[in-house]
């Protein structure tokens, strides 16, 4: 943290201050400029709030010069971490897809959508067994019912399982069903679940919060990873700004973003950035060409009764074509989707 | 909800939307117009997807004419909701002040700071036991032992309390100690608390969401209430915007607003919407000039050594000077500061 | 501006710094610390782009010192400028209130106007003739005729005229009439006029940007202010955000922030802010609970048949409660509102 | 525009609000329902300001059923608007790359960058004469001396010219140089030069407001078309939010979103939108597999000394490497690169 005095500073302002970071073990680098006198201040100074230091009398202003972030920060392990589960890789060179229905509404519908999508290349089944709804009077998912179903047919298709938990008390539950745990955007501060998903033995995909900044998303990997969980993969959802016109604002940048400043994988999911079924192919093809490691999508063999989100959801053929485009796009940059070996 | 078809939309595009809501049970009310046919949508809309209505074929667009929430609106509640605890009344025509520490960091620290805001006019004790910090590094509060000294605190001076809670395994310890149940605005949509908030016998205290709209807000409040708990009061904090001068941007326009949609109390939390102990005053005062029904203000008696959030704690005789100044704002719309009786 | 080196920059890295800005003609202070090396730029930066500084090879960061705006900045100026025009001051401890219709619509739409208002206590009289409108098919304002409304009727009651200049090419036509000059929001970062308000002699009033930060609306006065005209008030009328309930958010702890940081007068604009009349009266008294140096409100005698912005007009007997109002609120804070001395 | 009454409303609160829009010359069309009477309103609409009705007595909401921008809508035309300059077409099947310098610095910078843009395969030149500077004390422009660089550079290279026009007074001098007037973000709602350049026989890209709504957007881009001019393309170009990482946050849904509303092209400038080098290339990216009917990007052969934007301006070999990796994608979505015949 670098701290700058004002101009007109008293002797007493600069010493009140280092005196007063001392005691919190902190040492003081300090240097007298022509205007300004300015203090570096050396230690873990991530427990320090920037904002005491700037209303301290004879303060102009503080800077964080680390991250507070450290263990997920490009700087602390400069190769991509690839978190590696059975056969598919994710953060590696191949980009993974993974699609299946918002929420699990029966047997006979996950299978139908998993056969399609696993035939079209995806090699990972979503769907929700427990949602949250904004609503109290909405559907609000199958509970175990649906984690069996997405197991057996992700099972039968050779697909691996993500599927939302939104408590900390749901956890061992979902862990019997899936491979890997989603945090959704709702849930992204919900320190008490991350803490606990730092201690458990799958990885984590942690959507970014409707309004949080790149930094306060990598901070909330922060939390689980420093809790022993190193398999953490970051999924931009899009962000809430002015504009309505889409249900959010997805921010494709933060993909190139979070790859500069963190190692960790980042993925995007059009299907929520954008809410609206004719935009999800066009901004699942920008985020491939930003450079993600992998997009969720929704599909939907009957959109049209979904109990959830159909609005958003592609159909079958849609998300072929979609498979299809990628397949080139990722070509451009030297990468290739992830396919299937058995198909 | 009204759904209006495009100009050119085709007989058949028509009949298929009032099959479709046919079978969900909804009733159709068709009006033909001259360049439009529009559908009014009679049966209880809120468990429809407002977008599934938007891309069928033929539709231009869709509305709601009902707001999704219910028990909380004012149309089901004409009178204000009045929240009694012990001799307290919220929501009524006194204005309510809960002023504290933002956590509570020792016996010592908690009594001086409760003997202070109490002798101001405070009657309502706030502090933190359980911290949600962004940071794993971060003070997480003091637990349990924190809670007691609050509570010690508050009946030493002859006020109630109100604490956080963060987590629904955490509601019953806390509910020993508290008079109010607090929810964060990172917590304002974790659905799982919410529900079992709806099953206590504590008023709860609903900070909204850093990026939470009123509706969002409001169908928060929602699931409290028809999960049975009547004593909601809504707290306006700060919403995340462009501007980063202030922590967030204080939207004091959300007290008439929820005012107006809802029968529930509407309160201002100042110090979580600047950030920055010198706009407290201002922004407290302005709340207070809106027509909020009370303000929680934070309050340190040495906020250089505060473990969390200093920077935005007001000094004791700052405080003073506060409700000296909103004594007279009230009286300016016909209210009152609530003033403890025994002193 | 203070450059903060990577922990492993190189030698080569930071001589590379120094070079490029001696070049420009600064002077460069290094402190070599612990893990960084720190380089503070001494000479104007305000021609600097920062960013240009963020990306160079081994540059950690880089932060400004001193703010990009100087005249208009609370250090250049520490006491506050008060505008003199005829005999009203604004930026003393009087509170000067401007009202009247939102556009000139004909002669006796606004004698009607203005009498009610001046004999409620307001100074200023409001009223445009040249109204920037989103839509090319909008009303457009009465041009000069407006104007000549407006000065006979301020002069009959003797009141001043506020009024709004769209371009520079209607300057000389408008300052034939008007004693305050506003620019609107969306011509807050229109140069082109700005610097021609540099040169004129009339007080500006200087709406801020529907998505300015508080340093762009500064910037923009400061052009006004080192073109020679010192005259400048700053009016905070409400930002973007996602909360679409009101027109805007209104970010009255601009109020206090605009104080802090500058000399010149802060104004609030709560009906442009709002856009729906039952939430101006609350909004404006809370602009002066949090200290603004004047506020503007639209009133309307038949707002029902305005031409623009009816709305958000209030009533006349509304505009007599509001004054009853804040005369009691400006009290709490020291200070009262101007009244006319022929009253 | 359909209005919908409350539950409770009188048939006089009905009739006043029939009443009215009769004065108004509009025909009204009355649905009473089991809960609700709506009234649809017939004819232009587009002069009615909603809110005015939705605060009238008895009113529960109103909608627009009809955008307000007509002329630029693709209701209003079905096909694609392909704008044709000398052998350049925007908005057909092939996409236009527009590249060069932030601002004109002098003749040698100029040729320099020219020609190597169009050697990689730009087919217009792009380059400022006239900056926007938000501070008072930065660069500029050249003003007409750079005017003619610019055009004698891209004749050279068989380049078209776009440039940017602040005010309507430098209209007639910047047509003499240019193909292309550039309509920057802060002037999206200079409704002066919009109107003028309606009067005008040269194309428009009109950029989209750093806080402007798609429907501000298409309502500036009816100013232009309504006055005349009927050759106007769209340019998102990054809009505020809450995160900073970035400049602002390029919308890239906002390129399918204009697909779909309007007939007009519809272009992206990841430069603007990111304002970081390295942020460029993914972004022109995914702006292409967006759909996107050209990109603007800037683009520098020293960078280090560029006198404005120089931390947004791509090296030379990093255009050519963007140049190759957009051929690929193009592909993908079955659409090319325009490519210089003579090279």
């Amino acid at each position: 943290m670098v701290i700058i005095m004002e101009k007109d500073a008293s002797e007493q302002q600069v010493e009140h201050i280092i005196e007063r970071l001392d005691e919190q073990g902190f040492s003081i680098h300090r240097s007298t400029g022509v205007d300004h006198t300015l203090l570096g201040v050396i230690g873990d100074t991530s427990r320090l709030d920037i904002r005491d230091m700037k209303i301290m009398p004879g303060v102009a202003d503080a800077y964080r010069i680390s991250a507070p972030y450290k263990l997920v920060s490009r700087e602390f392990n400069h190769a991509d971490t690839i978190i590696k589960i059975k056969d598919v890789e994710i953060g590696g060179n191949e980009i993974v897809v993974m699609a299946g229905p918002c929420s699990v509404e029966s047997r006979e519908q996950t299978m139908i959508i998993a056969g399609h999508v696993a035939k079209a290349g995806a090699k990972i089944l979503r769907g929700g067994a427990f949602k949250p709804r904004s609503s109290p009077y909405s559907f609000q998912g199958m509970g175990e019912a649906g984690l069996k179903i997405l197991r057996e047919a992700a099972d039968k298709y050779n697909m691996l399982v993500i599927t939302e938990v939104m408590d900390r008390d749901q956890l061992d539950l979902i862990c019997e069903y899936t491979d890997i745990l989603q945090v959704g955007a709702r849930n992204m501060q919900n320190f008490t679940l991350l803490r606990n998903l730092g201690k458990v033995n799958k990885p984590v995909f942690l959507k970014r919060g409707i309004s949080a900044t790149i930094q306060e998303w990598l901070m909330s990997a922060e939390y689980i990873v420093s809790g022993g969980n190193r398999n953490v993969m970051m999924c931009e959802r899009g962000i809430r700004t002015f504009e309505t016109y889409t249900r959010n604002t997805f921010d494709i940048s933060a993909i190139p973003v979070i790859k500069k400043l963190s190692h960790l994988p980042v993925l995007g999911d059009p299907s929520h950035a954008t809410g609206i079924r004719d935009k999800v192919i066009p901004m699942a093809r920008a985020a491939v060409a930003a450079g993600t490691d992998g997009i969720m999508v929704e599909v939907h063999h009957d959109p049209d009764h979904a109990l959830s989100d159909g609005a958003q959801s592609l159909y079958p053929e849609q998300f072929d074509q979609l498979m299809d485009q990628i397949r080139i796009i990722a070509k451009a940059i030297g990468r290739k989707i992830a396919e299937r070996t058995d198909s």
